[in-house]
């Protein structure tokens, strides 16, 4: 168990980095932000920094011995990195539940393995493979790299008319996976977490609308069933448990509606870290996604998941951000501006959150 | 107006200065923080760090020239300093104001020129002074120190058998300020912010309790009556408007009880600065006073400070914060710990909210 003065070592130095840093400071705890870009948002708000490689074994090695514990903002972390951290300092969560998440095959295998309904799905390693596996799950379906893909990139919608060779070179030629098309009629995610004790503590179920492969909205309450809901989260929890997970972690899901009008989960993905569509709960919930993920890897017991409201999250992507006057000057909302200098297409730059009582 | 990317100086490396840059992230706005302790808590959550005396010209220079506005966190900023700065970049808010609250003889003729209430006073500046305005205010009485006085440091409270001159030399003979005893029956306090453009904003107004002079518990809503919350909250404002502040301020006021069962607002002392007895605006209120002192200071407006449940904020002083683990395993607490190394006696060292719906 971490105490008041001790050092959480962060890699990556986005937002999401950032925001944990915003949630340490409170607990009393530092941070120490490792990442290779000087302009890190995160750099602003650390007790420490450093700039280096992630293959630059002597800046870890003094990395690792200045910090208590290890985390990281997001899921790309090499395996290498994490190993050579790893023998030096508990890294949470550990390796193991990034090597699963990584890789799209190993993932959706293991979960369909737990139990959990998943889009069909098939590896392809060639165009022969791809055409195997079109004839299988039928067009439309999506084609994406099995690793190193977010904000869909890496990714290629199969059509009636899609040249499967087309599509083989769009993913670059990488291993891949082939997912059946879903007619989903709503996304939601859950974001849990899971304490050192194994303890686990969810956020309620969100809706999201995304845009261009890049979430645009959350929001709260979902607009699905109850049982629905209690579904989603069942499913989370036991992923979190499965992994031996500590920290927060997100899993995408899609709602399916059959013709008798009852609702169909299926888990998409799985996001190794704090989540997009948990910035809500900053001012949302009685503790926020960042300060659960700071409380799980220091081996605190978890905060309440408590939701304080009807949310309503709005990424502000690209030249969005351009409108903070606008946003600053509605008393009620709640801006956050990541702190990024160039507002370029695609590129999140801050979020927004209202919270209505219920 | 400050735009995202633009830096806040900060006098003051304290609490209120390390919560003042978790506040100004979330805008966009980056905190570069002087103080002359190289371990102030602020630091380890600031985007530039100037370690150097008040009276380094060399460093205030380049500090100045650093950053788009300064503000501080602490009333007691030397004339000089504040000079020195305000003559090479805003300063907000205006030394002009941190004069005429700096000095309590200055200060209680300032708020009893504007009709409001305050105790009965007389300036003190030799033993024969103090026998003379006892003789006319009577005793009990307290004698304060005009200047750098905080937490009940430089006071002596005058009772029946109190010899004045040991009265005299246990402030330190410096000029000083005899203040009628006041039956209070409640202690309040009022945080209010005014923008640049001179739109106030107040949060509700607080009940606090004080152990040992210090801070030990604020409670919302304060049971008062309506009618005298109204003019503690008209009181405030007319503070902050007279003073022509930017920023946000805390207004110390008593409760005294007619024997008709009516209620007097008498208003105690002025704090330029972020407040103790905001702090509870973290979770409880829809904008912090924190980010509502750097809205004000960035030229933005003001965001709203409505009040979100029935709020209890405990300080942590000396070692009530070795109680951290405990606290931290009550999934409702909202624990803020400030980063300071020992938990000397009567040192703040975080403090604890619940928000329970209204």
């Amino acid at each position: 168990m971490l105490r008041p003065g001790d050092t959480i070592g962060i890699l990556g130095g986005g937002q999401l980095a950032r925001m944990l840093c915003l949630a340490a400071a409170p607990l009393g705890l530092r941070c120490h932000v490792y990442a290779p870009e000087i302009d890190g948002p995160a750099f602003d708000v650390c007790a420490f920094r450093t700039v280096a490689g992630y293959d630059d074994e002597a800046a870890l090695a003094r990395f690792a011995a200045s910090v208590a514990v290890v985390t990281y903002e997001f899921e790309n972390v090499p395996a290498e990195t994490a190993a050579f951290l790893a023998a030096r300092v508990p890294v949470r969560p550990d390796p193991a539940a990034l090597a699963r998440t990584q890789d799209r095959l190993v993932e959706k295998t293991f979960v369909r393995d737990l139990g959990l309904d998943v889009p069909d799905f098939a590896a392809v390693d060639s165009v022969a493979d791809l055409e195997a596996a079109l004839a299988r799950l039928g067009r439309p379906a999506v084609l994406k790299t099995r690793r190193f893909g977010y904000d869909g990139k890496g990714q290629a919608m199969i059509r009636e008319t899609t040249d499967p060779a087309d599509a083989w070179a769009a993913v670059g030629r990488h291993p891949a996976i082939l997912e059946a098309f879903v007619p989903f009629v709503r996304e939601v995610s859950v974001v849990a977490a899971r304490a050192v004790d194994g303890s686990v503590a969810e956020f309620d179920l969100c809706e999201n609308v995304h845009r261009d492969h890049i979430l645009a909205e959350t929001l709260l309450p979902a607009a699905v069933r109850p049982e629905t809901a209690r579904k989603a989260l069942e499913a989370a929890a036991k992923i979190v448990t499965a992994l031996d997970y500590v920290g927060v972690l997100a899993v995408e899901m899609f709602i399916l509606e059959e013709e008798d009008g009852t609702e169909r989960v299926l888990v998409n993905e799985i996001a190794p870290r704090v989540h997009n569509s948990g910035h809500w709960t900053i001012e949302g919930a009685v503790t926020s996604q960042f300060a659960q993920h700071v409380r799980a890897v220091a081996g605190w017991p978890l905060g309440s998941p408590e939701r304080l409201g009807r949310i309503r999250m709005l990424n502000l992507v690209g030249a969005q951000a351009d409108d903070w006057a606008n946003i600053a000057a509605d008393p009620r909302a709640r801006l956050h501006l990541y702190g990024k200098g160039e507002a370029r297409r695609g590129r999140k730059m801050g979020h927004v959150t209202y919270v209505e009582k219920d």
